[in-house]
């Protein structure tokens, strides 16, 4: 673990309900995590009084000001090339240049990732960011990536993906060696795109950086049979709306569970004497738990929260950034890609060999 | 509707629980479908014991004879060139030669993908065949393909799904002109693989055969956003098992819900009251009644029972293949693949002009 303390920058004006949750949850983040400093980017008559409001906030927290802002339907591109005084840009500007450890921002996401990527570049092994985040199941918490920066991968991407998920997994759950699944239409090695069943092959070498399982599916998401699912950001984008999806079909306001407990007195009543049970659940699939999407990759870190979060939601959103900072994610990182390049460079060195009929 | 007796052929060895399931199914669906007659391909000295024992059902029912049977295991191709006495292979058969108006299987998928594409080829105008479900959304039910026949399609497989699965929601949801949607990773036009978007372009077309909605992401499959939901048969295989294993997570024996009902003596008490609540839930999220999953594109009509299905799930599957067959399923599936094929060609031919500089 890292001395010292944790300077995060904020984008101050990202978000549905900026600046407010980006205020109140950088408050809630101070007291949960004693020494941490801010820098928040945005427009100081915006900023100055909501942070004048929570006491003690002040002393751990320097405003800077951003003239301007990314919108939330700006295209990526045009954020980049035409928003570099918004606080998005200065943010990570501020991150990339060392004078913040980690970026944490709740607006656009291709935006961020836009710029995030050119302020930072990736890290040396890397040739494609992934967004990565927690999802509940079964056994705790899954990591899943890539859940849409990319649309199409190669089989280096996903190993590379595999090395990335597998040291975030270790940095913020704490796992030694975290298991590692690349998400496929059967566990058989036959099956699937040619990508994956490269990415298995390299993975799968004794001197693989991370502990692979295997292909998993879609429903091993769920029961947590691996803590790192690994796939493209088409299917992964995918994955993710259709377990969200299904999560509020079932529990959400007019789910299938409120709506069968509206059905009679008798559910009426059942349904006042389980408030708790209630209240446990909804604690247990609190959206805002899972609110710290993070592109990996980059040469530095940077969390995307929800546009539409609450404060709480964002200091969660803080915490994962904290974590990865006082963890040290990218020294470890650097290391495991290391080792990938190791197996994948001998590899292609047998394959040479091969090409030329074995001669030596 | 088309008027007149229903005959089905029936696997008599395939699945977890054949023949007693099979056999069950088809007493149930007997009564259900007045006028449905039977072909049943097994071991007779299995089955005949079965059928005696319910009345009134060999009035109904032939067996026929077959000595073989695939096992869950047996690869596609074996199954294919190696079981061609088994009751699968002569089921498939009686289908494809007249015998029988279509063919149910809870036997293995894959060899009853590659014996029913073999014995009843695929109608004019489709190059794949696609399996396509029902899913549970908050607005009834959305038809989902391809479930994971096809690992790789390009945009005419994906405009064709579009018209099997639209022609699919018709006949057995009832619908005049059902929506379809293309899944992707976001609903702008630009996103998503070429393929996609190419297909789309077909389907936007006025002279197109189906109500083509747009673009959908993974959580409209759970909103009904669009009766029916076309995929690759990978993406769509990924999200289909991701729904499941959210809802057994969520809804299952051991999963939060009950979970959360086992915290307090209160929460006991609740679970008690609301024990109509619970039967509801549990009938409206019956894997049962979406245990139809069709190989759609097929010159004929083949329906896939869950392995493990029980005799409920069984009758669902026949009355699924009744469905198709009474409301002529193939006859309005070619005349939508006529359609397409005159929106393609128009496009062909428009892109022929073009790259001749549009010369005429």
């Amino acid at each position: 673990m890292r001395a010292g303390k944790v300077v995060l920058a904020l984008d101050g004006m990202g978000g549905d309900r900026a600046p407010d949750v980006v205020v109140n949850g950088a408050d809630i983040a101070r007291e949960r995590y004693p020494g941490t400093t801010f820098l928040l980017f945005g427009d100081p008559a915006k900023l100055k009084p909501l942070v004048d409001k929570r006491k003690g906030l002040a002393q751990a927290l320097e405003i800077v000001p951003a003239e301007d802002a990314v919108l939330a339907d700006d295209k990526p591109s045009f954020a980049l090339r035409r928003r570099r005084k918004s606080s998005m840009w200065l943010a990570c500007q501020a991150a990339a240049e060392g004078r913040a450890d980690t970026v944490v921002s709740a607006g656009n996401t291709g935006a961020l990732l836009a710029i995030s990527m050119f302020a930072m570049r990736m890290v040396e092994g890397v040739d494609r960011p992934a967004l990565a985040s927690f999802l509940p199941s079964s056994r705790g918490e899954t990591v899943m990536l890539d859940l849409g920066a990319n649309i199409e991968c190669d089989a280096d991407n996903l190993a590379q993906f595999a090395v990335m998920g597998s040291v975030f997994a270790q940095v913020l759950l704490g796992l030694d060696a975290p298991t590692v699944g690349l998400l496929n239409v059967g566990s058989e090695e036959l099956k699937g795109h040619e990508e994956i069943r490269l990415a298995a092959s390299m993975l799968r070498n004794v001197n693989s950086p991370v502990n692979f399982h295997g292909f998993v599916e879609g429903n091993d998401i769920g029961t947590g049979a691996v803590d790192v699912v690994v796939t493209d950001g088409f299917t992964g984008n995918v994955a993710l709306k259709a377990i969200e999806g299904t999560a509020k079909l079932l529990m959400g306001r007019n789910g299938f569970v409120r709506d069968a407990f509206r059905t009679s007195t008798f559910a009426k009543i059942g349904y006042l004497f389980a408030a708790g049970a209630w209240t446990k659940l909804a604690k247990r699939v609190d959206p805002r738990r899972y609110n710290g999407g993070v592109f990996l990759g980059l040469d530095g870190v940077c969390v995307k929260s929800h546009g539409g979060t609450d404060d709480l939601g964002f200091a969660y959103a803080i915490g994962v950034a904290v974590d990865m900072v006082r963890y040290e994610y990218k020294s470890k990182l650097v290391e495991g890609l290391a080792k990938l390049h190791q197996v994948t460079s001998a590899a292609e060195a047998a394959g040479a060999l091969e090409a030329t009929g074995g001669a030596t």
